[in-house]
């Protein structure tokens, strides 16, 4: 999610480095003590937050991490929370910071569920590479998982759902989960943020699946 | 596909007998012998023949055989080929019974593509297992396949493709084609029946996917 650069966002973060971070490799292997929970969630491309905010405060008692790329976003996604909440909720942090980096700073086995909302569907072929679903992405999240780790994604885009479905096959995922139309049923379970509400007010379908990687003992 | 039971069908299926079939197993194993092609389609669940006919035009050098339960609907499917078509296409028969005996008409490894199109979605949990693409039909469609077969299936039911892609991961196939809106581009290679037809002009869109067993050497 691009959004117009905000002048404050590189100040705030600095002033927030215990719940902001830029290249957290100190936490790696660590943040399920840092954040004193047992499940381990992490959404990239987390955007402005309302996804991550809203799941955290629905599973108080799991670990939720936001990577976001851009500055001004992330800075969006952290302060809404440092400021709305009263108090701010201890069971989650985020990273700004390109996702590429993931290995520095969460250990193999580590991540519980990996979350991608709406991620960028990047359509030029020649761009498909940067997808958070493509082939090098989904190597380090089969490394980071834990052994029965998985993934969660939701889009409206057709065309990144359909080649990511055959992604996760070709790089031996396999699918738990599957919906052409995932809010035609009541998902209490899972936050539904304004850019998903406005699809739904579109009649704009969201696809989901949940993939998981095939362990061969 | 269920229609109003027509008299006519028994008696013309009888008179044409070598054309249409009730149960082939003199067939078994010789069937691209017999229509004198070397690639071998089989659409499970026929109905009025709308695809069967159009692809067995568009692809007259490939043979097709159809099956279908219905009486009725079969004998339709069989006489609008006798009667509209001015010579009779030679590359295709049709079977008139419960695919469930699939492997009395079909040799190991002798099929190259089966197609299930639009097949009934049999709502309620109780009659799942009744449904086409169900592990019961998986295991049979894997026996009757080449080495490189593969399935086509086509539906415009959410319930029945959702269920339907679990169902071929579950069973040890995987997706080599996946769409959640087949028509949005243009297919020439596949025939668009009336039946399709009506649902894009609803704005339905249809979802379609190819699946091919994964042969463990």
């Amino acid at each position: 999610m691009r959004m117009r650069k905000k002048k404050w966002a590189e100040p705030w973060i600095e002033e927030h480095r215990d719940f902001v971070y830029q290249n957290p490799v100190e936490n790696k292997g660590k943040w399920k003590q840092l954040l004193q929970r047992e499940t381990l969630h992490l959404e990239i491309g987390t955007g402005k937050g309302g996804y991550l905010n809203g799941m955290a405060k629905l599973y108080p008692n799991e670990a939720w991490v936001g990577i976001e790329k851009d500055i001004s976003a992330g800075a969006v996604a952290a302060r809404h929370a440092v400021e709305e909440e009263n108090p701010l909720l201890e069971n989650k942090r985020f990273i700004i910071a390109n996702a590429e980096q993931l290995q520095e700073w969460f250990a193999t086995g580590e991540v519980d569920v990996i979350h991608l909302n709406f991620s960028d569907p990047w359509p030029k072929k020649g761009n498909h590479k940067r997808r958070l679903s493509s082939a090098k992405f989904l190597g380090m999240y089969r490394d980071i998982l834990t052994e029965d780790g998985y993934i969660r994604m939701k889009t409206d885009n057709k065309d990144l759902f359909e080649d990511s479905v055959l992604y996760f096959l070709q790089n031996d995922f396999t699918l738990t989960e599957f919906s052409v139309d995932f809010r035609r049923k009541e998902h209490a379970e899972d936050v539904m943020t304004e850019y998903e509400t406005r699809f739904m007010e579109l009649g704009q379908p969201i696809y989901q699946l949940c993939a998981k990687p095939c362990r061969h003992k």
